[in-house]
């Protein structure tokens, strides 16, 4: 794979997360494709939603992702969905991610063509966002997201939310498509020893962007039940600009206040090596160190 | 490259680190080779040695190697050889290290035919050292190499060190090789507050493996002249068992009794992922974190 000189990654969510007979059939669009690799896939059956991580070199993953979104199209009945997870269309949201050898400028225009395409081909309003928004209110998912399927017929009529491809109207079942480039983002959770719910919370607050905390840096608390604690859940939205080993330091000073400690972390799901080299090149001060340093960095040029 | 299914790495170190010419054609034995790839070189003055990082597919890096050596015995005249480093031979050490979808037995597997084949046909004494050692003694180089070329002539005819290969005489011009399998070496150094080069001494005694210290730890205190401060040279010979963060920690808890500060700490050369991957782990306190969360191993399985 490292033949390849561009790695772009995807992460289509799709509004299915229990039939996973048909999440089959759209993660087989990604398979055995030249020049595209499966990494992983979950389904959600309280959230009725699959999330599938792939890489690529650029055209191939563009190639295979458009299949996939066809497949959604044809498979996915959005009028008769429900589950806990917001979403506005069977293929819900799309990003782009530069992962080696390739800028946000061109993973931005990679978004592009396959919003441009996707449109076309499946007659899909498609709205780009993130990285690639047209406009600044259409930069975060959530508001782009807002009103969901059931809202968009009268949404997309809305001066500020005409669809940036594809017609001005919601197509019947699959509803519409968010497009975009972004940062690799994080899933981040630091786990507190307390089950007081509002220590996580008030902890969650000041440490996020919203609240006056780090710039690229979302979070709540979570209950976890069945451990009888709570978390401060994150995501960190840019880790080569907001660090992991700053987030998890900042909680552990928050949590002072209310003499809780912290009892551990964790990361759901995938990570970029450099994220975590970064942290450990904190805790231990490497000086003058890169991550041309790190043999398999070097092994995957 | 991760269309290779097995990834081993190899260190060789050659007795020549002024004539630039020479270790050019030696390290041409890995240039535009299918299946190899040169990772990096550098040479010593003072030292009057090279050494070349390179991996590849065991076979394919096989015959690369040989064909390193072979040019290494031509171009390379250890009777006018005069360096800081010991030496034995013109190819001095050349170290096996299973990288990715190998063990350490095809690594012993693999260094033992290079080693016959190497004795073969360049008519060298060859000594198996490390994990492929064929008896205790032989396991650590520094023993291997005692005597160094000029005694070479005369240890060949002990009974303790008849060559595991080759003629039991030293080549003239070449001397001897040790060809081995071991784990990747970590060179990791921890810098001190202090010019006093007795605190790193005594710590690098009470940290090492020798001193009763970390079982894969070899250190030594070293004095950083321009930059009036000391350090704690270590060579960390199995990262997966004695994990970075340990030592760093160790030596910390140690400078106390001086009431040294640690400074800062440094990696020379390359370091396999896992190895600070694990030590970010460590700091945060992840939870059921596996290294196939991170994107890049993924990527390259």
């Amino acid at each position: 794979m490292s033949n390849w000189s561009k790695i772009m990654e995807c992460v289509p969510n799709f509004s299915e997360g229990r039939d996973l007979e048909k999440i089959e059939k759209i993660a087989g669009a990604f398979r055995a494709k030249e020049g595209v690799k499966l990494l992983d896939y979950s389904s959600d059956r309280d959230h009725n939603r699959s999330v599938i991580t792939v890489v690529g070199e650029p055209q191939a993953l563009k190639a295979s992702v458009l299949e996939a979104i066809g497949l959604a199209v044809e498979l996915i009945d959005l009028t008769a969905h429900s589950g806990q997870h917001p979403r506005m269309g069977a293929v819900d949201v799309v990003p782009f991610i530069p992962i080696r050898g390739c800028t946000m400028e061109e993973a931005v225009a990679l978004s592009k063509e396959v919003a441009e395409e996707a449109a076309r081909r499946y007659n899909l309003p498609v709205f780009l966002y993130e990285k690639s928004a047209s406009a600044p209110h259409h930069e975060n998912l959530a508001n782009v997201r807002k009103g969901e399927f059931e809202g968009l017929a009268e949404k997309v009529k809305l001066a500020d939310w005409t669809p940036d491809y594809g017609p001005a109207q919601c197509h019947p079942t699959a509803g519409g498509v968010a497009i975009g480039a972004r940062m690799p983002l994080v899933a981040y959770n630091i786990n507190l020893g307390t089950d007081n719910l509002a220590v996580a919370d008030s902890i969650a607050r000041k440490i996020r962007f919203v609240g006056g905390g780090l710039r690229y840096c979302k979070a709540m608390g979570v209950e976890l039940k069945e451990r009888g604690i709570v978390q401060v859940s994150i995501n960190m939205t840019d880790y080569t600009r907001t660090a992991l080993y700053r987030a998890f330091e900042l909680v552990r000073i928050e949590a002072r206040r209310y003499g809780v400690p912290v009892v551990g972390s964790e990361i759901i799901g995938l990570v970029p090596m450099e994220a975590l080299i970064d942290t450990a090149a904190y805790y231990l001060g490497l000086e003058d160190f890169t991550i041309n340093q790190v043999l398999e960095s070097r092994i995957m040029e």
